[in-house]
């Protein structure tokens, strides 16, 4: 039985997208309701459209309540917390990082499920990843960190390119996929400690 | 047979809503395919988001053309009486504050009727209600009115809410539908006269 | 069989509508993925939200690889070729023009086949036309191009209601098909260069 390891992998995710999400509310001086929308947003817009794609639908986030839960738990956490986890080094952007590799995992997981090819596959775990943090940033009308910084899709896109692999290998998930989070998270992170940039197109102009 | 007073609420939010969508176009200085699309976006996305999370598919806006008739004659309204409109009070706000109990009922209920928890039903009574708006803000890079008004989610909550308890307590829809339709408008337009306002996370920022 | 002229018409509007992306992405300086992202929200936003409306999921974009390989295909051209292709007159407006006409007529087609009405059958021409320019141009937090622009909307309105009419007189598609597309790009390219606009409602104010 397989279902448990998705929805498993779903909730961490949901959990710490939705802490990011209610973050930057609280950053933005947001309402109470503020916060659980941009937790609710960040937590489950992600994989709505990833299910919304795939045509599995109720989506998971209304057929299972537990998601619900789990962002609105994120919610409450950051409105009496805040302070507490501003105080972590870059919490929002750690736990962003981790969301990413638990999100594009998942995703290219349920998407090899629906028997989607690897591309595709690939996409939509990257899709699913960056989803809910892009509908996060552009309801306070910023650009989505996904087109702002560097090495954050690749981070995504290398998790599920791993799922992709292993599925095709036969290896067993139990490895394929905390490897896939890992290298991800990992690779998100060290982008950031490092300032790695992605090549851009010769000659063209510089970020506005 | 209970379908037509789904489309009814439905309609009903749909032509208050395109109403809104229209006036904030013009407001814009937008032309009349930017008041139609406006007009259109405000009335129709909170239900076709609706129906895509539920795979109610065709959307409803697509499946019953009443639909994008009631959008497109608000568009025609608001084109040729915009002037007449703008002097009664507030006047996108009220409307907005009806469309607002509208959807929240209108998709809660669709969301119990297709077997959704309470919880998941709520919000996705929420989501349908502050959808358009939300879509209809974005269209212009505004930051939805749903993230700067306080009491506005609040208000399709507590529409949203009294559907699931009266479902619960097999109340008749007749009275229920319509008290949860006023409780979200009225809720509404009394936190906007009397300036209430929900709490913020305690030492968190002012809104920019 | 007519499966292949939908899916030709949708690949061409994908590689023209993943160079707009593309191009875009180069002038606001974003990095190779930040291109290959905006190349592919606005070569398969449109067709996904198609997709999703309808319920024709797994969407196209997913179900058939080639739509996303045309869409890479378009951001890498982009890549290493953005300043040949800057030097052609207006080609990210003329290309906008051809997968604006491509996408309405196929869009159109498609809702007809779902057995949609004319009327919602031509707005989800003109939606699979003007969303993945929405998409790509809201990633940036720009108003859209389709509601800046006069006679942009229009011009998809015109492609996807000759498909319907030609439906409607049962005219062969392969007449009906490239002249939804040309009158499409024709209205709209000579709406550029002729300064055309669409009448604005009586007395509102100037676009901002």
């Amino acid at each position: 039985m397989t279902l448990p390891v998705g929805i498993l992998l779903d909730l961490a995710g949901t959990f710490v997208f939705g802490i990011s999400g209610a973050m930057l509310a609280v950053r933005r001086g947001l309402d109470v309701f503020g916060i659980a929308a941009l937790a609710v947003a960040a937590a489950l817009a992600g994989g709505m459209i990833r299910d919304m794609l795939l045509g599995a639908e109720p989506v998971a986030a209304f057929a299972q309540p537990l998601y619900l839960w789990a962002a609105l738990a994120a919610a409450g956490l950051v409105f009496f917390a805040h302070r507490a986890l501003e105080r972590l080094a870059n919490p929002v952007m750690l736990l962003d990082a981790l969301g990413l590799g638990l999100f594009a995992v998942a995703g290219c997981r349920k998407a090899l499920q629906f028997g989607l090819d690897p591309l595709p596959a690939i996409l939509l775990g990257v899709l699913t990843a960056v989803g809910g943090g892009a509908v996060r940033d552009l309801l306070v009308t910023e650009v989505p960190r996904v087109l702002r910084e560097e090495v954050y899709a690749l981070a995504a896109l290398v998790g599920a390119a791993i799922v992709v692999i292993g599925d095709r290998l036969s290896l067993p998930e139990i490895w394929v996929l905390p490897v896939g989070v890992l290298s991800a998270f990992l690779l998100r992170v060290l982008s950031v400690r490092r300032g790695w940039q992605a090549p851009k197109a010769p000659g063209s102009g510089s970020p506005d």
